[in-house]
């Protein structure tokens, strides 16, 4: 099944970039793709990633990936290194086809197929699809598009992209360390913050199983472990397992990155309680 | 022609919310929309309704779903109730379908036709269309992605959705009062202010006939009825019917939000003047 | 190939507009494209130039329109002067069918292919293609969009538009002059500023050619010409040919706009310098 022979186009691209809207960019990726494959259904999945942070692309294609239909090819371009050497690499997970710089962007997924498998791009796969034009600095267009139309097409096996790898390059994961005295049983950080101030942790659902009446610290508080939203009175704080699976804190009809000041990068932890405050959460 | 059974899908998909693009949450919507209906065509009609606004979107969807051929099926989801009971309805309305929360935003759909048609998705629906997995927080992707996909798909006859109802929830509407000793004869507000700081206001144009030479007023101005920017001045401040049938503000190359310094809720009134200003406005 | 006759279509519409995507606008010009063509791929190019900057529609489409298939028909509405009496015109260039405001738009389209054509859409078309209610303030939804769909679904050939025409509108074109005692041998300008605070000049890597050494000089910094960001430690600035073939001024892994303060329309000159840093710069 995730074996890169068995990888099944269901003609689908997603794209995710740190590119943002305002310029032509991800315009130009879509015509460089509809010129190989003009039947391609292309979606875009983000394309305000924070400029240069691979880390938030992966954080958020693990977790929506699997939202579209097997044998999809998901492209993410956030590339700081563009124009160095670092490799591009095809990853086969779960019936799916991820292509992205070999910079971590593509480790949150890998963990998610134990069976998972990793092809890097050859030079000579960019000549055998005729792909010769390529710029310094915009791989997104002139290596991205036309391989993941190809893809797509089917008209190119993921395994004739070149080697395969046993692993992907190994980046520094954050160094999570809790405050001296620190009650804390679980260390993690805000990655980003949704449209209404949410605040998105990296803490999975699954590492909060088996904490009794767990309470959550950000900035000074401590909060209880609600279901919904909808458990809170307008302009109360609270924590709860989101859609995506991770803790998120939130302020019922208002913004908790406006009233508790954080940031991406601001630590959260999660300790002990005495209180039974969790209820149904991990079963979102 | 608008009774449920007659809904004849067009195979096309609109989406209103107050998601943004900045997070995923658009782009997982279309991957659950096309892992059910893979060939379903999906328009973004647009993510940037303020937070937690329902009106703002029922204002824009009013006026806008029948710019998309009949058979339609529009989302909109701003939904600040989601994890309440609050319930989900599909308003059938000249040959659209319209799946909204029950929360006010689609009544100014209901009222463009008489003979519209409502029904309350039911738990026994959503169990008949293998949706089980529901989250608290993110019924955009959980409920309302794949319902409008089996209803484009014409798997799902509106009917099938669950039981009639008469009306939508009540909500309140807004207030309008004058300022004592007034010659309005007609009060509104700004509902949105678009791109180029035009005031978009809640005054539809029909209001307006039989008003002699309407003056508008607003933040201390009185402003003349025109029919078009290009009859002022660059820097000229003036009052227009728009291409959605509103009054609109505007200032000619200029940004009528800058210079008058309002926003959004800010009230207008019109009164009746003695020169006649009105041409063909009314025609638009 | 370029004559009107000759256009195949494609089936693709891209967009280009100064409309945002904040509001609804982008979303029924989308509409009525469907309602008249509903087998029409649409592609967004950008919806975010800059209000009322037709030049800088006119900049990105001419180095992006070549991306997509050729038969493919491209919108553009950056239009100040609608509701006046201002011309629509066709170009057919390349083999591609390029609709907008006769205001300079799509001169630098034009200046791509010397056998263009010019099509001016005549009041007789739109009633032939029953094009009848237009409003004042929005021919993107009124008259672009059917136009387009039709031009698309290849019911109407470009030439039956109107009446073909020798040239565009002139317009003011930029006048950059030189300081005194400069030794500049080539001045532009800064057209507009990425996501990523990268400078995007009107100087095409062309006109590099054959300047021994070229110094790039910005906000009194004068910096050297590099082949790709790769190239340049973090937080150095340099300058480079970028992707779509012009003049850049970046900043790695920084914002060159943040560091230098600098807005668009910011003169940027080219010097003859002692140095050989050329590189491979215009072979990009």
């Amino acid at each position: 099944m995730s074996t890169p022979g068995a990888f099944a186009p269901s003609g689908i691209i997603t794209l995710t970039t740190d590119f943002g809207l305002a310029d032509p960019f991800v315009g130009v990726m879509k015509g460089r793709i509809l010129s190989r494959f003009a039947v391609a259904r292309i979606v875009d999945l983000t394309h305000e990633i924070p400029a240069h942070q691979p880390q938030v692309a992966g954080f958020w294609l693990a977790r929506c990936f699997e939202d579209f239909p097997a044998g999809t090819v998901h492209v993410a371009v956030v590339d700081p290194g563009v124009g160095t050497d670092r490799a591009i690499v095809c990853l086969l997970a779960r019936g799916h086809a991820l292509l992205a710089p070999d910079n971590g962007l593509l480790e949150p997924c890998r963990a998610r197929d134990p069976r998972s498998e990793i092809v890097e791009l050859a030079p000579a796969a960019l000549a055998a699809l005729h792909i010769h034009r390529v710029s310094s600095t915009f791989h997104g267009r002139d290596i991205f598009a036309p391989v993941a139309a190809e893809l797509a097409a089917g008209r190119c096996p993921p395994a004739a992209l070149g080697p395969r790898r046993e692993r992907l390059a190994a980046v520094d994961a954050a160094v999570h360390s809790p405050a001296p005295h620190s009650a804390a049983v679980l260390i993690g950080s805000v990655v980003t913050i949704d449209r209404f101030g949410n605040l998105i942790t990296d803490l999975d659902a699954e590492r909060l199983k088996g904490i009794a009446a767990p309470r959550v610290c950000i900035a000074g508080r401590g909060l209880p472990l609600r279901r919904t939203y909808g458990e809170a009175h307008a302009g109360e704080l609270l924590a709860l397992v989101n859609a995506f699976g991770v803790l998120e804190i939130a302020e019922a009809h208002g913004s908790a990155a406006a009233t508790l000041g954080v940031k991406p990068g601001t630590q959260v932890t999660v300790e002990e309680g005495e209180e039974h405050l969790l209820g149904g959460a991990n079963r979102l």
